[in-house]
């Protein structure tokens, strides 16, 4: 573990701050337009070592759609590649909320994390979990060892009330026979899940089994299997940025998701998990400051995947 | 590094070459059309510590696409990041010769391993080469430490005679203003690259430089800065495959690049290359064998880059 | 008058019950699927002279797209060409029920005769009609000349029940800004419009006010100008019949819509509107019957609008 | 026949040159860039009575896409419907130079009147046709009951060496197995048949036969049967104006056909053929002053085909 990864974040998250702060925060969800913009943090989780966090890293946000990583972690962990046939690995090439594809491919979303691969992961977590609002639950929060993470009722009700993109991509699924359950109990439990709020700290923790061969690091307990978890982070790395997810390999180079909250978790296998919050979107949708920060990060460690 | 990697080769090469030989022969460029389909190679080249090669790794096939990743690596060094104006670094979502997305993209291609990339980069190669045929041959004899790799004039007149697919793309870019030279003359350009022979010996050589930093096993001559070199892995990882990218990122692991010759190259950054030969292709256009023998290699070597 | 029509008709008529009955009944809306495909019915309205019918002429069948034909001329009444900002008049080139061309035009359907253009429509009947679904079963009793046409509850239920795709649509077009009321709201009554059932008697006459320039036969009330008579008559031509539109156009000559009932209505202006039943549907979703006789009586007829 | 129609005609021609003359002449062919954006001409040919004539009549143009038409309609008088296993007769819903289309119909173009049919008839031409420009010179020549119309050799060479994208619409059908010649040699004939130029007034006299049941009116010579004619007639109003079909059918109400250098010809079945010619296109590639003068002709003759 290099020593001076606190020194080399603290440098550039100030002069990350310094810099232009581009983009802007997204207004079609009307409560998520109220966070200030200013809001900045980071938070370092290596395996070994002292953590390392600056800023707004101990602020709960809107993590948003770095949650498909954590449906998509569990619908695997249960249904093991029974779930590739719901739903496929590969980046679409097109927007996060794009209906065209789903048109060609018979209803089958190219990737889980696209909103249309997330609302087949959700309908699959309706029909195999008891209770899947709590066991979901439930799931996050042992994997971020912290019982006090929960949904924002809030945001998941300010997003329904507008979320009519993603209604069209529920019943467009539904009509294409890839939906089990009734679009309305889809979508309830999609936009619960895109509500819950986490610090950057937690954050980091909580994708810290990703970089752990697939166990969490207070109990050892294998949440994935080594195999699996090197799948699950391919899958960030080809898909997690939409159709900035090539731009993301190229400049940072590591597995990760974003999250129109203005989060971005990002993993380095066997060695650590790092979280940027930082709410301006560029036009792709992902953190200006939060991109800036991970590239000049992997750039000055000369550390990636690559 | 592992000293059991030979082992595990030899192993895996033979239960694959006892399973299926499932996909075919491509059958729309006549001389390829000609291999046998019994036809396996592996060569494993190690950064440090011994190579090993196994079954038919001896022998001279056609790269085609993977030639791709080289042409890049010339622009990209001569030109740096002005080359990304011309071409983006995204994944394609689509075929290897899909003409859509260029009308929606203004006649920037997707990404510089899909055919229309590969025909901006070579109309690229021929604005700023002075003989851009004799260049690009000694860059990749130099890469390969071996003069002997040429091009074929056979194949590349076979493909030419029959590549209208490729002739369609060519105009079509420009006439969405995105290239500088003559269409025939960005096309012979084109066609002779992707003719190129190696063994697979010479393949995991010539790549090794992308494992090693950028920087060349024998002379340590420096092609590309470490920045650059994950630069290209990257866009290997997330766009080597065609629309089979992620499939490739989630079973095996690695950035890599197949050629419709039965060719796939990949690379661990800091490790190894590693090339295989298998002529019958999956209908995405990837080496059946090849595919499957890179999945169990990266999964019992239990290395990859996630 | 051709005093041979009746005839002519009658001849028509035998040969094609004698000949095949391709095509299916479309099961994905559970009633419909209930009607015999035996079903055979022709009615012709000419503006001066007997009326004549055939077969099946006066038993009721669902008219389903046929009544979008209607509530457009209704909102074009009242809102004349301001209409048109909202919905365009261009051939589509794609099924009834597709969303991709929604996402490349905005949120304008491309004319009001496939599924977007008939919900942007609906939503334009909701905002400017006090009692929407009085108002239109008003306005089409008046031009049927027959207070017992109505909506079947049966039918708009069992589409409502399955209708997936036309939610998709609809919430699709509210997501890009083209829809003023609720979704829900809309739907309901697109649903009830769809399911008005007719004889093919009442439905050749109350279409023969586009054959009369714009005025009902009865008591020569003014519905529309000559003028946007003729554009109604237009947009049926080059829009009635999906993406076999210009199939219907080449092979009879006539302005027309069909509905996934079976029934297909056609206008020669000046001349007469004439009506087909068939349920059994080719795989464009156009009566196989209808079509059919539609071009064997334009054919023998000699008369065309071209 | 109106005696009022050269009285209209008059006041409608006085009127559209006074009133706005928007759009632009199309640049992209350097040739057709250099013709005076305030040329305007119509030639009304009746079947009975005077013919009319007024402003630019007498000028030759170059009628571009017009002529695709007369190439449409020889294939069909030879090949009959057969011809139709190689093209469609559906509007194609974009512009007249998409190559999207292709992808998803298997090289099989919408329509005969976009570049991409129009390729394709050329095709069959070369294959059935002795020698080809001869014998297609001599069959306009005869429509035309003039010998001196004739290609332009300025304006195909100038077509020539800047058409790229018909280059690679024609490459793309050969890659798609729908061309039977070479490429080049199609395309050749293809820009030949393009450089026809024609006065108004020739060129309402070589559409007359398509208003008067294909037969010419010099000679009562059938080019044409009765049932063809209209099936020609029927594409051209479907397809005539690429992605502006509809707006024509809805403004004007006649079967058409535009050309970029301006021209576009109309028939009114049994009655008349007219010409327009006015160089400044709308952003559809369409004659702003021929739309406007053929709307405000058909409104105020109350005289369409609906």
């Amino acid at each position: 573990m290099n020593e001076d990864y606190p020194k080399i974040i603290e440098n550039i998250y100030h002069s990350v701050l310094k810099g232009e702060n581009l983009g802007k925060i997204p207004t079609y969800i009307p409560e998520l337009g109220q966070v200030s913009d200013k809001k900045f943090g980071i938070f370092f989780q290596p395996l070994n070592g002292a953590t390392f966090g600056i800023g707004d890293c101990n602020e709960k946000f809107s993590i948003q759609s770095i949650a498909k990583v954590l449906s998509t972690s569990l619908a695997y962990s249960i249904l093991g590649d029974e779930l590739w046939t719901r739903v496929d690995v590969e980046p679409s090439g097109t927007p996060f909320n794009s209906l065209v594809q789903l048109e060609t491919d018979n209803g089958i979303p190219r990737n889980p994390l696209i909103n249309a691969g997330a609302i087949v992961v959700c309908d699959i977590l309706l029909s195999i979990l008891k209770n899947p609002q709590e066991d979901f639950l439930n799931f996050i929060q042992n994997l971020a060892n912290d019982s006090s993470v929960t949904y924002s009722e809030r945001i998941s009700e300010s997003e329904k009330s507008v979320g009519y993109r993603n209604y069209a991509l529920c019943y467009y699924i539904k009509s294409l026979g890839n939906l089990e359950n009734n679009p309305t109990d889809v979508l309830d439990f999609y936009f619960k899940l895109c509500s819950i709020e986490m610090t950057c700290k937690t954050l980091s923790y909580t994708f810290s089994f990703l970089a752990n061969d697939g166990m969490t690091l207070h109990q050892s307990e294998r949440i994935l299997s080594k195999s699996r978890t090197k799948r699950i982070n391919a899958v960030m790395q080809t898909c997690g940025f939409y159709d900035e997810s090539g731009e993301f390999a190229f400049r940072v180079g590591l597995p990760g998701k974003s999250g129109v909250g203005g989060g971005i978790v990002a993993v380095m296998p066997n060695h650590y998990s790092i979280s940027v919050w930082s709410p301006k979107l560029n036009d792709k949708g992902n953190s200006y400051r939060g991109m800036k920060f991970l590239e000049d990060f992997t750039t000055q460690t000369r550390i990636s995947i690559f």
